[in-house]
């Protein structure tokens, strides 16, 4: 099996695949202004091009992580996050509160995928 | 290979096998009353269940991501985990601290496992 | 396949093979006396090691967590990261603020690799 990387950075790549696993990078919202809401929102959107890079769809996410900067807004996350899932295809799944590397930020989202 | 999935949710799914690898949500204790120990127990008791819904157990666990609300409850959830590991078969393990879901909960635990 | 472990302890292992997928521990620097940049170098020593024991090297990392007790010195683990990696095979990575095992500690992470 050869890994094969999406979008190399210096000092990460967003996507990662080894065989038929992917990793995704812990991806933040562009906009930190944005509330929880709209950051998740972004953070989704990123996913699903990313894992289109791995030739790979959100029907496939096998666990994610999921790091709040203030756990209070667990809510909100979730209803963005529902919206977003493939019914019958749900990954499993941990959130816990951090904070995150630049001031702002309040969500941060790691997935595996299969493909 | 198909990604299988066990205890499906909305929001997520408890497990989820792609492959020989097996993904197990972030748990929790159902009884936020107990203390540190008490939960940890409840939480390994989980795993061991859902490790069976999957044909696997914890001889196999590969890897696990423990959440402390309070890491200087380290060694009161080691005593437990340390009784509960299966000798030689240890797994590759990190554990930080983190506020989590709900009010009372004082760990979490997340693992992957081969099958 | 089989799972295969090396440095196995009574709670945890540092290395475990599952196929051609690697898991390590999250790693911490043995001497907690040492600024960030330092103990980061400890720990990128350590993986290289601990990679080896699996035939396997950095350009083979699929993914990182790293948690950092002051995410303030994110730039400081970045200078030694960035040095590190192996240029055009940067895994996934995902940083976050956390409170540590131990006192002193203020670096800590976790990889999977491919072999």
């Amino acid at each position: 099996m050869t890994v094969k990387r999406h979008n190399v950075g210096p000092r990460m790549s967003q996507v990662v695949e080894n065989g038929n696993t992917v990793y995704l990078a812990g991806l933040t919202a562009d906009d930190p202004s944005q509330d929880v809401k709209g950051q998740t929102k972004q953070i989704l959107a990123k996913i699903d091009n990313l894992l289109k890079l791995a030739g790979t769809d959100k029907s496939k996410v096998l666990s994610a992580n999921i790091w709040l900067t203030d756990i209070a807004t667990w809510s909100q996350m979730n209803e963005v996050w529902d919206a977003w899932v493939s019914p019958g295809n749900t990954p499993a799944r941990a959130t816990v509160e951090a904070k995150l590397a630049a001031p702002g930020l309040k969500v941060e989202i790691m997935v595996q995928a299969a493909k």
